[in-house]
């Protein structure tokens, strides 16, 4: 398996786009084209409808992003869901970002990572994204099986929704919490760095806050950056991107996912049948590709 | 469903002991009784084991707390015996305390809660375990969904490892950030006040810490503390028992939690046959049981 940095940047070249597609499937919002997600069928729609955004990702975007917590609460055949849905993306060449935001101490940690990071995991990625409250030592599991694996990881440095300030944003020696974080974080993701120069230690930084994540490009100069919030929840194109790097032909070093925006389309809503949502899905990702490209 | 924070006093009381029984089935420690857990079979072997110490614990411990991570680790099947454990421990009148360690923002947040939240969740339980890094508000889905279904919630607050120095006690405003944590739910946690004086709102307090322990204790007088770390991690029973209080007839408050200590003891990983397993794991009991009520 190659280096997980080296596999980002040749897949953001591949794909001409940074773009990750968050699957989150909200059985609320499924449309009604996959049947009841809200009655007995849930599951059936769930896994119809999720597959169904998979089929429109491949060679379109870099990346898909399954939310673990939409398949946890369709109990153990969601998790079956999501295991398929991680095994076809690999197939079909796709990178995936599991997005599980797992965390736990000393063993703990290291079942999580048995059972979440690499290809051959029972929910398989190629990267994950992890929650660094407990300490960098409860990290290292995770990093451990990274390496072991040519995966990735992206930790949870800066979020943006309004709360982030209550614990990452709290001045610490005369810093954000966040950048003391990414200071800790630094040489672990230098040490890291593949033949791209990209790491496979990589940071969540949210999109929102688009000062912050240019200040946080300088201190994590190699790892990748996984930024949500762009499209439905608000953050343009030039924010966005502000954290990424500038390759020769577009975007690299990191990803840019968006969920509802990619998936959930206002147009794919009222589908009258598969054909219809599947073009309504490929304009959407399109139209996407081309306004963050149209920074760059 | 009564308050959650009245159910464990009631269970503190009924059962004599704030004991919980940590179920982290590591295949690689379950006795060769229940099969070998490395090879094929380890789903048979950890399902099984699970039950059985399911068994030991009815009626005699006042809490299981299973570790997501290691039935994760087994994908689909894994979460199927996770489901059925939860299941069968709230029949037998067991809290049953998630340690899932979530957190997320906002729509994910509700995703999960609904995952682990009440006894009706598809992998359900008495109380979860949540990771406040994002901020209160991701904390407010998981909040309500407690609220709703009589449930409680323990706030991952201060953890025992070495690395919980890196974020947990970095000085902010004259005190270390989980002081800072627990001002802020300290509010929720009396607004959550059962009629036994317990909130449905609590953290996990590490128990090798004593002092910091009390000194939660003095800033969430109302929540209930979740102790890691008693016996086989080190902490010895003066130390895992300063942040409970002193009820009428022994230690109430809280849950004092120890897994290895009691599901992996030297005594019963030789056992021959299952019985023999049985009095060694019911002997390790009743012994802990004694040892914390001898420094009530």
């Amino acid at each position: 398996m190659t280096h997980f940095g080296d596999r980002l940047t040749e897949v953001n070249r591949r794909t001409a786009t940074p773009l990750c597609m968050g699957v989150d499937p909200h059985a609320s919002m499924i449309p009604a084209i996959f049947g009841d997600a809200q009655d007995g069928a849930a599951i059936r729609a769930i896994d119809d409808f999720s597959m169904a955004c998979l089929e429109q990702a491949i060679g379109n975007v870099a990346a898909i992003k399954p939310q673990a917590a939409f398949f946890e609460q369709q109990g153990p055949a969601g998790m079956q869901i999501l295991q398929n849905l991680g095994r076809a993306a690999i197939d079909a060449g796709l990178l995936v970002i599991m997005d599980a935001k797992r965390g736990d101490i000393g063993s703990t940690s290291t079942a999580y990572a048995s059972g979440w990071i690499g290809h051959d995991a029972p929910f398989p990625s190629d990267a994950l994204t992890v929650n660094p409250w407990l300490g960098i030592d409860t990290l290292v599991p995770f990093i451990n099986r990274a390496d072991a694996t040519g995966s990735g990881l992206f930790v949870l440095n800066r979020t943006s929704n309004p709360g982030a300030c209550d614990l990452q944003d709290q001045i610490v020696n005369g810093q954000p919490l966040y950048q003391h974080l990414a200071a800790l974080l630094a040489p672990l993701a230098t040490a890291r760095r593949g033949k791209s120069g990209m790491s496979s230690l990589g940071i969540v930084a949210g999109a929102t806050w688009p000062e912050e994540a240019e200040a946080l490009r300088t201190s994590l100069v190699d790892a990748p950056f996984l930024i949500p919030g762009f499209g439905a929840q608000g953050a343009g194109a030039e924010k966005a991107t502000s954290g990424l790097n500038r390759g020769k032909h577009g975007w690299e070093g990191g990803l840019i996912n968006s969920t509802r925006g990619l998936i959930f389309p206002k147009k794919a809503a009222a589908a009258g049948s598969l054909d219809e949502w599947r073009r309504a899905i490929a304009e959407t990702i399109a139209e996407n590709k081309t306004i963050l490209n149209s920074v760059f």
